[in-house]
């Protein structure tokens, strides 16, 4: 009997008597559960694939062009480091297997169009680098520095020059899912953004007809990958040939049709998508991360960060942050609940930038955003923000630590319109994340020489001083309790990390 | 016959049978020009004081406890350097005599509250400065590092221990008036708070009836000042005893009775106050000083951004900014066509901190303010901001220059609310301000390695880059014209200044 590696792919090839880019169906079951999977054209042939996420004997029945085969396989255990596919829980990510799974991702958006060895170069690039995700456009890109054409395109065109989105160009498919699964050998989420306006070849004003037949191929080729995660759109809203409804069904397709629920999302240019039942985490686009407090409580699951602004030095705002304000921004919306993604737009006269092409990563950020991980990671547990205070008239609720005139400053906000006092109560929360034993609070760019705790009388804490910059941490305080004054050295970029060891909280 | 300077103030010494603080009128007129003003309770004796704005001789007519007096004096032309009151126009400031004035305030809130060695060595800080207006609050101040008791206060106590609005103490009047005397001397015009919520002796809480009797004293005993600026408030919003329509009604007053038309002004927590007749400008408290474009739209008065956080290190967010974070605020607020207020808030053992009681400046900021106010000051006139576009489907304006699909994006900014759009379109405008000949870019915190101009054709321009912490200017090219890429140093407080020379724009 074959095996296969739980979270591997099982594949079956056949040819059809029906014609078309998504033909046949396989019934995967195990247990009572049971998998319905496509299959679909490649090249003269046709594949049918599977991710077994369990092991043990696992039994399918296949359909196409009126034949019926049956058989089954064994599912070998997960070799060590593979933990399935990424699952949205609460307000965190875990894998399949109940790893914890937190996301550091990075930007390459068309780096499967440019050259091999602009490809090869990213690979390795991303070998040396701390990111577990990375954002990548099926769909070629067209904008400054984007002018090269792509070697291949997914679809063939017809006699008039416009594309024929039934008959898949396999060569980019193979590609494609080939730059996918090293993706996966190397622990990267591929976060596959399947819609974006950047476009000169007509890709973003495909007719809806032609787009569902996009999304099905989609599917039955690439949701077997355990990496793959689904973006609908970058910046969704730029996008003129759709409408909210649109990407309503293309999420609701996407939940219902892939047997696998890999994580579904939606990012945007200016107006944060609805919040909708397909969504299965919040794909974000701002430089205003603290906005995520808000966000959290809106959507009610993860946020991420996945455009904040990228390090770099060309002529446009978001692509020339200073590797420090990129690191600031990251540990803000760490701070705030969120997770980040990195990106680099560093001028070359070859136009290989890596937010884009991939290549060669020279920013100062990298080894701060793998420090930042590295400190998340050493915790054993997710943190999080306190909720922002509302200042609704409850006697539980922490006034503004501002210095002023509480009561004043309260009935000055209960005044307010409340989208209007929704932005103060981000303004006026602190950076603050935190579990029963840990908190995590980033004093952003403000420079106080001391920090006041208010730690409990009866427990024993251990206070941490994080330099974000330098990247060194320092003991302040082995073991603290009560009312502490953290000497500090009034500087942007500070964050103190209070550990609970024994004794009451 | 007596002599007073231009600007200078006229003084009658009366007894009086009525009684009150507020007691007799004189009538001062020149070429048909009528002023009246009001005599004041100075302990045992009244007052009554004018100051001339005009040179030659002036009659007056003066009422009191029913007698009648008249009389005249020359206004002799006012000494080098003393331009007379200033006044706004349009969206700027001149004096009275037309001279430009570029505000570059900073703050000392109690100042006239501290011990007499306190207040000699903020005088001298001053002196050692390049500011030339002062916040300063009439009543004391109460708050974090505020807990001294002041020597003397505006009104003498009932028996019942409350404050009698009735009875002014001469003590604290003289001495307020020979500090703003003193600032006058200085060329530092005194922004006179007349309300603020920080309040432990019941000042905020007087009612509206003796609200408007110290109103009235102040204009009485304080308009003839020339550097008097009436700020109705540091933050109103806060101050929990008075309505939108108590504060209309204070600007109302001053408007009416302040023969000399002092400008006017109100400071806000959170909400701007409504646009009023009565306001000169508006003085806003913001860290997001780019909303001055819109406060611009709204208002079409000068903007003054009288506080924006203070270069500190104490434990408020409000009071720990790097001082490069308030220069780059600074400039950032003058590239959006508004002036800037200065403060600073380092820690001190003593509580002798600037902002509050002044003292002695410590910080980085002040010289870079200075090197901001110079490079304004060379310019022969003041630059305006380019209206934030509308994205109205009008040909005429300017698409966003993102570098990303323009008709996409203005179809999505279309489709927001106003008031979201509105914070897009600040978000999207660049920090520029220029006048026919001249253009001012801040690049802030943004990092480009080049930054592309598109100078006329058939002009020649002189082109710097100014680095606003180095405080430096270098001449990018001397005579350029056409397209030009100018290189650029890629890191944060960059700015460039282009001025035409010849040849047609």
């Amino acid at each position: 009997m074959q095996t296969v590696d739980q979270y591997g792919i099982f594949e079956l090839l056949f040819t059809s008597g029906d014609e078309g880019p998504v033909v046949g169906e396989g019934i995967f079951s195990k247990d009572g559960k049971e998998y319905r999977v496509k299959g679909f054209k490649d090249g003269d042939a046709y594949r049918l694939r599977f991710m077994p996420g369990e092991t043990g004997v696992w039994n399918y029945t296949v359909r196409y062009g009126g034949a019926e085969e049956a058989g089954s396989f064994r599912c070998a255990e997960a070799p060590a480091g593979i933990h399935g596919p990424v699952r949205a829980t609460g307000f965190h990510f875990r894998y399949d297997d109940g790893e914890r799974y937190l996301p550091f991702g990075t930007t390459c958006y068309a780096w499967t169009h440019q050259s091999e060895e602009t490809q090869e170069a990213t690979l390795r690039s991303l070998d040396a680098a701390p990111f577990n995700k990375l954002r990548m456009c099926i769909f070629p890109k067209h904008m400054p520095y984007n002018h090269n054409e792509p070697e291949c395109f997914p679809f063939r065109k017809k006699a008039d020059g416009t594309w024929n989105v039934y008959e898949p160009d396999p060569r980019f498919w193979r590609h494609l899912e080939k730059r996918v699964a090293e993706l996966a050998e190397k622990g990267i989420e591929a976060d596959l953004i399947l819609f974006h306006p950047y476009d000169r070849w007509g890709f973003s004003t495909l007719s809806m007809e032609e787009n569902l037949v996009y999304l099905d191929y989609c599917v039955a080729r690439l949701a077997a990958y355990r990496n793959v995660w689904w973006s609908l759109a970058n910046e969704y809203d730029v996008v003129t040939a759709r409408k909210t409804e649109d990407w309503n069904r293309f999420g609701s397709l996407l939940a219902e049709t892939d047997p696998y629920h890999h994580l579904i999302s939606i990012h945007q240019c200016f107006t944060p998508f609805p919040k909708a039942d397909w969504m299965t985490h919040c794909s974000m686009q701002t430089g205003l991360v603290r906005n995520a407090l808000l966000w959290r409580e809106e959507y009610q699951r993860p946020v991420i960060i996945d455009e904040c602004g990228y390090e770099g030095d060309i002529e446009f705002g978001w692509g020339n942050l200073s590797a420090f304000e990129l690191v600031h921004r990251c540990w803000t919306a760490v701070c705030a609940g969120a997770y980040v993604t990195h990106g680099e737009t560093f001028y070359r006269e070859d136009e290989v930038l890596w937010w884009a092409k991939g290549g060669v990563l020279r920013g100062e950020s990298v080894v701060r955003l793998r420090f930042l991980k590295d400190v998340l990671s050493g915790l054993p547990r997710e943190l999080d923000p306190f909720p922002p205070p509302r200042w609704l008239p409850n006697p539980n609720e922490s006034k503004p630590k501002s210095g002023e005139d509480a009561d004043g400053i309260v009935s000055a906000l209960l005044k307010m319109p409340e989208a209007e006092r929704n932005r103060w109560r981000v303004a006026l929360s602190p950076a603050v994340v935190e579990s029963p034993d840990y908190r995590l609070e980033y004093l952003g760019r403000t420079c106080p020489a001391f920090w006041d705790l208010e730690l409990s009388e009866k427990g024993r804490y251990r206070v941490e001083i994080i330099d974000v910059w330098e990247m060194t941490r320092r003991v302040f305080a082995e073991e603290a309790s009560g009312r502490v004054r953290v000497t500090l050295p009034a500087k942007e970029g500070i964050a103190l990390l209070i550990t609970h060891l024994s004794g009451e909280e």
